[in-house]
């Protein structure tokens, strides 16, 4: 008998009555639907802090940032993309693939965009259309400053597209406040929801530049979509993912009773935890001191194991779900995922699974030790 | 206290072991779910009945649709595309909307489309690069014969792409048999899945035109789902939609139990019910004779009611699903779907359904005569 646990940052642990509400689907030409789509629209205007209309996509994340950047930019734009990891890099590889005139910002993977690098860029190219920032980088586990980006974007005529895909709903992600034109989600991460549908929240600002802008988008067509949903009951312009929406709803709801204040406190707490852990276990972080993601925990893996050595053997012995590595990562790290539906036993639970798998591959570890610590840390929390 | 009952063409009833196959979600790097992604694609062939790979894709069918479309084609590549319904009218906006020089051929609302079209159509044009068809017309009720159009284009050098996506796992739909290089699904209808991951089936010629095809894909890209479906255990490009793989899992396991030849009698069967039944209650069909589908039976509505005011009736009032009429045909038609998860009971509740609706609303029907005669058939069966 092993207990199946998913610790990794996406997909996420889904509450029980969240994967329940998808047994039943309602018929989406129905009044009630209508009020499941409604209610959901403007739970994620609630979740975005926003008043921006949020365009709902039957796609993954990725479909999202395509719509983003296909609605709003034409062929030789040049905009400034920060790619400090695997999700910054797909906005690299997009921008490109649409033929944007892409001005690519390395950071090291592990390390925060400088906003420093955003003033230099627009100084030297007053013409830049846009500015494409990862808020939470899951491939290192490092969190941008959005806000700290957003006050220089909105000096200019550039569109701030963020991929808040990682963070919404666990660190606090103000569309509004910060100037974000573009927000771009999707369920399977603080929102709770299994995968399948993304969200782009899109400013007036961004409304205007798909007036005239030219790439090409069918299926992701930010005005279909934005007529469909202003119907009454709101609709979508192809058959929507109903069972997700529906279990959508139920997540949204179960935000709104802790309090998006309470969700960020719970997550921070729990990162927290999940780093005196690792400090305790004698291990090293990949992001750099001040740039640790509340989202998720990046650790190097200890000499002489490979990273995906560690995630078999605690999936195939413990039935439990950490992440290797991804892109020049890969095998060199693990996450410990904190993100969405965790409470303070999983965060002991992943510990104690991280101390038992280490020390049977062969690293030296304190039993015990990354428990107590974290266990003191929820203890003050 | 109100059933509910789904009888629309789409979304339609899902059995309920398959709704409940998505309540707990597997995660997607472990052997599990490798194993189940493997099955759902060979599960897929199964239904497509062919050897070609099929590209798993996370979204509704407009977006598979979409992709078939880019991945294959290039601005300006002069196409041929059947118009009789609002299905239809999609590829033709498709193909116009990425540029190509489309060659449209309008039948009737309710007519198959004419092989001999094609014939002339190719006469005339030697240079014609692709061929597309809807098998199944959900807007008219309409089955085209896709046999008879992929004998004609097999002899070409043109692709044959066909939406079959309220066809398949309904009506027999032989990818291969038929030469159809681009066959396009969804989970929606006759493979008995909520809606949220659509799917094509690629023939090698089709591959040979994505290498030289120039439209833009990103998110759609069949080279990138090849390459990640080809890995061992199977992924996808991106995050799939999970839950929804999983209910397909189940969902062609029933198909494969059940056997194709049996599923398509089974839709004959209730398909010929439902005609008889509407022919007892005196009405008119929107498909000629010869032309009307097993997979949903359209109806014009009795003089002087609107088919909106039957479908609010019959949802208000006892909690059934039909569905009215789209595009030219909205509040002219009503129509009673009998695709994917039905047995006999359910097309007598609906005929039972319509009797009463249409008495209540003023049209003057012989009660238990629709009833009667579909099971006279049934009986039969």
């Amino acid at each position: 008998m092993k207990k199946e646990y998913i610790f990794t940052p996406g997909p996420t642990p889904v509450p029980h009555r969240v994967g329940l509400s998808q047994v039943r689907m309602v018929h989406h030409r129905t009044a009630e639907f209508g009020e499941i789509l409604a209610r959901v629209l403007d739970g994620l205007k609630f979740v975005f802090q926003t008043d921006n209309e949020v365009m709902l996509l039957t796609s993954s994340g990725t479909g999202g940032m395509e719509g983003a950047i296909t609605n709003c930019f034409s062929q030789g734009d040049k905009v400034v993309v920060f790619a400090g990891g695997k999700f910054g890099q797909r906005l690299v590889e997009l921008a490109n693939y649409f033929g944007l005139d892409t001005i690519e910002i390395q950071h090291g993977w592990g390390d925060c965009a400088d906003p420093a690098d955003l003033e230099k860029a627009l100084e030297a190219d007053p013409g830049i259309k846009g500015v494409f920032l990862t808020q939470s980088e899951t491939s290192t586990g490092v969190v941008n400053d959005v806000e700290a980006f957003g006050r220089i974007v909105k000096q200019t005529d550039a569109l701030f597209l963020v991929d808040a895909i990682s963070g919404l709903g666990a660190v606090d992600f103000r569309t509004d406040e910060w100037g974000v034109d573009l927000a771009i989600s999707g369920s399977q991460k603080g929102l709770m929801t299994p995968p399948g549908v993304a969200f782009v929240a899109v400013s007036d600002k961004a409304w205007k530049a798909i007036d005239t802008a030219t790439l090409p988008r069918y299926y992701f067509c930010f005005k279909a979509a934005r007529a469909s949903q202003s119907k009454s009951p709101p609709q979508t312009p192809y058959t929507p993912a109903i069972t997700l929406v529906q279990a959508l709803d139920v997540a949204i709801g179960m935000l709104r009773e802790e309090g998006l204040a309470n969700v960020f406190a719970r997550h921070e707490l729990f990162a927290r935890a999940t780093r005196a852990a690792v400090e305790a276990l004698g291990l090293r972080f990949v992001a750099s001191d001040h740039n640790r993601a509340n989202v998720c925990t990046s650790v190097w893996s200890p000499e002489g194991l490979k990273s995906g050595d560690l995630v078999k053997h605690l999936r195939n012995d413990y039935g439990v779900s950490i992440a290797g590595g991804q892109g020049q990562l890969k095998g060199k790290i693990f996450r410990l995922g904190h993100v969405g539906y965790f409470d303070e036993f999983d965060i002991v639970t992943q510990v104690a699974a991280l101390e038992l798998g280490l020390k049977e591959l062969g690293v030296p570890v304190e039993i015990g030790a990354g428990v107590s610590a974290a266990m003191k840390v929820l203890a003050e929390g």
